[in-house]
């Protein structure tokens, strides 16, 4: 699986990348054994989550260099805001938990980690440090839905799995790298891997993966 | 004219008002004597001026409090990224100046004060210092819009007095004007005006009217 | 144990303070049932949890609305970089453990977890935010330290109580107090607890005082 | 002149830079016919001016990336709020202008243009930005006090000159200096000049610079 230039070389320098691509959680979902309180409880968790990774997509738009780059970062806004978050509330919604539920329910610590991880290192840094932090999950989920979408998978979760495998998550995924290479090439050239400010995108894009793998776990 | 309840109180509480909603600029828009020139200037530093008002947008969202919040901020924003700067860059092109030109034009210290000041409220602030350092740039030009277009006016300008007197853009003030009174009364209650903290967001949006006025200096 | 007026509201309104000030882990130091390695594990991660304290209190500075408010922000970074970080470096010098090895600890998830709230609470709100956020551990530390030294306990981690119960420590601890008491009144007036912005910083403090008590597991 | 490295690329790419060291009211100081009013009228702004300075140092510390960072910055934090204001203080008040006059103070445009600017340089860039933003402010009053010192001046203005043409203010533009130097190589590597990222600091010093040529003229 691949998306652009930098994300290949980013992934591979993340100790934690398998834990969080193949972690147990996802298995349960490929076979169907995933219990179906366990994927509401993280369903409703990744509605909160939705709704910070929206605002640093915002805080993205608000550090990026030029109107493409900001456009680019304010579609995705645009995508959680109105359609991403809406699908979750009708998700639940099936299962019986209102929008009200929801906006109640209490952030699990795994949750509050990674997102206040993503949206300091956004702050403190730079648009770069922001786009690697966000990396990870935008790029993972392409990978993970790309993946379990090919495989022999369980009817139970189907609908999830092709919403990340299917053909405008996966575009979204190409055009994130390629927002992502072009921000790294219009500010650390051509030999950015080689720079010390390489290491540092490394370290932040490494620690969200750390964070994303924990955040499997809070289901229990 | 009148947008929501804490408009008009700010308004009034502001030196700089009238300075910036009846500046000889905008008589020279009405009865047409503003020079091509001048206007274009103005112009094209409205342009550089919408990127960074884009940017204090997206800001906002990432410090809303709410989805509802979220969702009115990122309408702007999508609504400036997608729309105003392409108006801007067309009626620009009509002139023989480039989008290229436009990206190239040196900010004037007026246009760096404004939008630098708006956004530094913002991070520095919460969200309702950057509601109250915006208020004036929307609402103003609404105000403007509306009594321009309600009086006699050449049609050497007609464009620009209609876009902001004309209905969307005045529903766009009324829609600015609900976030803000729902925004403060949510923070603050319905004392507000009795808070100290109304005093700071008052200064917040008297600076803000007096960057304006001086921004309309800037074509000379 | 009381400082100032506001703290011992937000107090009593966080569900979480008693597992937080009377955690498992306090009772091992008290008694000097603690395992030495547990404790040096916590040593390295709180030297860790100081550097990004001491950047949130520099972001109070930034964030402050007097010169007064700056100088005791100002202060507490001073003290935190020149003396505190410094005696972390030296407790943990003397059992082996170097300023390398600190440097080089891998950040807890618990760790991440509560510096990056207080960090983001402070970049997305206000000073008032940071300050929520800020004052479960000073306060708490201060509380803790005073309870233990008043008890009967072990000489094994009797220079840390004496820290934190000390007049020196006791002393930042209502200064602090005096801090936040005076930043709550000259912003939201003396009727402060009926806004609803209230419940928005007692939200920031309880979800503090959470991610403190869950510190306290890091070490196993 | 010259403190390290960068500095002389920066300030050799800054199309203001002789604007700006050179610029008539300095040369009032030096002659002594700068009018007594006009230097109170700066000296007021310069106050406004050194409060939002030590916001930015404060903001610097926080987004700092290593302890020693942290402690440079926070050291000229320290300089900022318990020396040079109190400075500023004490001069003003022997010309009747008392603390409270100061607070009250009106900001002039060009005072919010820059302070503003570099501030949301650092709120919207990173470390780096902030620094960029900085540089021409410290370092160029180390230029002119050094220049003017070494000059034949009138005794009027003898103790302005001597504070920033003297030893401690020049060890400090060393010290920045190298404190830059250090920032750059240890995120950009020795060929930090041949980057695009290159262009953006110069940019940042560039502007940073053109609005503190602008700011002698707010005495009118």
């Amino acid at each position: 699986m691949s998306y652009g230039t930098c994300f290949p070389l980013w992934r591979a320098g993340a100790p934690d990348w398998d834990a969080y691509v193949r972690a147990p959680f996802l298995g349960g979902l490929a076979d169907g054994s995933l219990p179906r309180r366990a994927f509401l409880t993280y369903l409703s968790q990744d509605y909160l989550f939705l709704i910070h990774f929206a605002r640093a997509w915002s805080l993205a738009v608000t550090k990026a260099g030029s109107l493409p780059e900001m456009r680019a970062c304010s579609a995705t806004v645009h995508a959680l805001l109105e359609t991403e978050t809406r699908l979750h509330v009708e998700l639940c919604g099936r299962a019986g938990i209102t929008e009200g539920d929801l906006a109640a329910t209490l952030e699990a610590p795994q949750n509050l980690a990674y997102t206040r991880y993503v949206l300091e290192a956004g702050y403190s840094g730079d648009f770069l440090d922001l786009l690697a932090a966000l990396a990870p999950c935008v790029l993972g989920y392409g990978e993970i839905g790309a993946r379990l979408l090919s495989e022999p998978h369980d009817p139970a979760y189907a609908e999830w799995i092709e919403t990340y495998g299917g053909a405008d998550y996966q575009a979204l995924c190409h055009d994130t790298a390629a927002l992502i290479d072009g921000a790294v090439a219009s500010r650390l050239g051509p030999q950015a891997p080689a720079l010390p400010r390489w290491r540092q995108l490394q370290d932040r894009f490494s620690t969200a993966t750390r964070l994303e793998a924990a955040f499997w776990t809070l289901a229990g």
